[in-house]
C-alpha cells in the first residue's frame, strides 16, 4: 500500500519535468504519512485513492515548506528544513510548485473531492496566518486558539477522511468527525509536547512556543488559573527569550494548577470520541491510530 | 461587465470571512486585468465566464505578491508592495490564502476549465523558478530564456484564453497560440523597457534586470553581437550594481548593433501573428489588444 503511495508521489515529482525540482523534493524527508494513511484505510485501495494520498501529502509537504519560513524553522523531522539549506525563497517557489501539481491533479479525482480538499488548503493557510497574528500579543482566548488549530491542523487531517469517505461511499459526516477531532488532538499533543518534551526530542529549546509568542493551551488554562499578580508576571515573559529562572517558574505553575493533566485529558477525551466513532464503524485501524496518537509518555 | 468582475473578486474575498485578509486584500492595487479583460472578450458573459475570470485575476495577485518576496521588490503598480508594507511573511501568507481559494472556486466551473488553469500556475511557479536559477550566472542561451518567460509570464495567459474558448465552444487551439503569443511580446516588451524607460516611469532604477543578474533577451543579442573582449567585459558587468559609465558603456553597444530594435521586431512580430489570428477570427477586440501591447513609445 505505501509502497505505491510512494510510487504515486515519485511520479507527480517526475512529471513536473524539472531537475531543480526533483533534486529539492529529495532533501525533504518523507514524515509520518498520516494523511495518506488514514485515506488509504478509509478508501479501498483503487488509482483513485492512491492519487488522492499523494495528493494530500504533496500539498501537506507544500504548507510545511511555507509554514517553516514563516516561522524561521530551521530544523523539521530532525534535518535542515528547505528554507534553512537552500533559503527562503526556494523554500516558498518549491511550495508553490507542489500546491498547484497537488491542485492539477485533484482536478481529474472527483469534483467534490477536489472541493473538499481545496477548501481545507485554504483554512490552513486562514490558520498559519491567524497563528501569526494570535503571536502579536499573549492570547487568553481558547476559543480564538481552538479556531486557529482547527485551521492550521485539523482541518487538512478531516478534509482527507471525509474525502477517502466519500471515495469509498461511507458515512462523509462521521468520517469528517473523526478526522477533525484526531487533527485537534494531534496539535493539542504537539503544543504539550513542547513544554514537556526535552530539547533533544524536540530538535530546539523547550518552551520554543511561548518564545515565540505562540499562546497554546496549557499557557490559556495557566493564565486562567493565576492570581491578578501572577497573571502579570507570565504576560511579562510572553515572546521573550526567557532564563532558566523564569522557565523554572512557569514549569512550576503549570505542576501548582495541573495544567499539563488538564490538556492532556482534553487531548485523550478527543481521541476517545474518534475512537468511539470507528468503533460504531467497526473500523479498528483508525481506532487504533485515535488511541495511538495519545498513548504516550509526555 | 468590469463591474461585475470586481464584485465577484470581493464575493471571493467576503466569503473568506476574514478580518486581516480582506484588510491585506484592500491595499493590492488592481491592475490592468488583462488576463479577465481576455476573458471576457472571448467569452459571453455568464456566471461561469465572470467568475473564470475573477479566478484567474486572485491566481495573478497571488502569483505576484510571491514574485515580489522572490525578488525583494518594493514597488507594485507604483505602490509599496505588500512585501514593502507589511513584511515577506504576510505576503507569502496572503497569496497562499488567494492561490487556494482560487483553486477552490475553479472547482465548480468545469473539469477540463480547472485543468487548464491549475496546469498554468505549476508552469508558472516552475517559470519563476527557473528565473531565479537562470539569474545566478549570465545566461546565454535564447531557448532557456524563452522557455523561462513562457512559464513565468505567459503560460497563464494562454490558459485564459485557452479556458475561455473552451467555455464559449470556441477552437481551443487558435485561442491558445493567441494566448501564447501575446504573453511571450508582453513579457519581451517588459524586458525592454527595463531598459528604454526612464527610472521614474518604471519605479526603479533603469537596467535593473542585469543588475540583478537577469539576462534577458537584449543581454542574450547583444553578448552574440560582441567580440570576444567585449563579452568578457560584459559578463564582467552581470549581477554586480554598476556605475554610470558603465551601464553607458552597455548602452552604447546595444545601439550600435541595434539590439533595441531587433528585441522590438521580435515583439511586434509576435503581435502580428497574434493579431493575424483574429483577424481570421474576426475577433476585433482581441485584435486591438495586441496591437496595443507593442504600439507604444521606447
Amino acid at each position: 500500500m505505501l509502497d505505491a503511495l510512494e510510487r504515486k508521489i515519485e511520479q507527480f515529482i517526475n512529471e513536473l519535468n524539472d531537475e531543480t525540482t526533483q533534486k529539492l523534493y529529495a532533501q525533504i524527508p518523507a514524515g509520518k504519512r498520516l494523511r495518506a494513511a488514514l485515506i488509504l484505510k478509509i478508501a479501498p485501495h483503487t488509482l483513485s485513492s492512491i492519487k488522492l494520498a499523494a495528493i494530500v501529502e504533496l500539498i501537506h509537504a507544500a504548507s510545511l515548506l511555507h509554514d517553516d519560513v514563516i516561522d524561521d524553522a530551521f530544523m523539521r523531522r530532525n534535518k535542515p528544513s528547505i528554507n534553512a539549506s537552500f533559503g527562503n525563497k526556494t523554500a516558498i517557489m518549491l511550495g508553490d510548485i507542489l500546491y498547484s501539481k497537488g491542485f492539477y491533479e485533484l482536478c481529474s479525482i472527483d469534483t467534490k473531492v477536489a472541493q473538499i480538499i481545496s477548501n481545507a488548503v485554504t483554512q490552513l493557510s486562514l490558520g498559519e496566518q491567524a497563528d501569526v497574528v494570535l503571536s502579536k500579543k499573549f492570547n487568553a482566548s481558547k476559543h480564538d486558539y481552538m479556531k486557529m488549530i482547527y485551521q492550521k491542523t485539523a482541518s487538512l487531517i478531516e478534509a482527507s477522511s471525509e474525502a477517502a469517505a466519500l471515495l469509498a461511499n461511507k458515512d462523509r459526516v462521521v468520517y469528517r468527525n473523526y478526522g477533525r477531532a484526531i487533527g485537534m488532538a494531534f496539535q493539542i499533543i504537539d503544543d504539550i509536547l513542547d513544554i514537556t518534551a526535552s530539547s533533544k526530542q524536540l530538535g530546539k529549546p523547550a518552551m520554543s512556543d511561548f518564545v515565540e509568542g505562540k499562546t497554546t493551551l496549557p499557557y490559556i488554562y495557566l493564565y486562567e488559573a493565576l492570581q491578578e499578580n501572577e497573571r502579570s508576571k507570565l504576560l511579562s515573559y510572553h515572546g521573550k527569550k526567557l532564563k532558566e529562572q523564569q522557565l523554572a517558574w512557569i514549569e512550576a505553575k503549570f505542576k501548582e494548577h495541573g495544567i499539563i493533566e488538564r490538556c492532556i485529558h482534553e487531548a485523550k477525551a478527543l481521541a476517545l470520541e474518534a475512537t468511539l466513532m470507528m468503533q460504531q464503524e467497526g473500523n479498528e485501524s483508525l481506532q487504533k491510530i485515535a488511541q495511538d496518537m495519545v498513548d504516550r509518555d509526555f
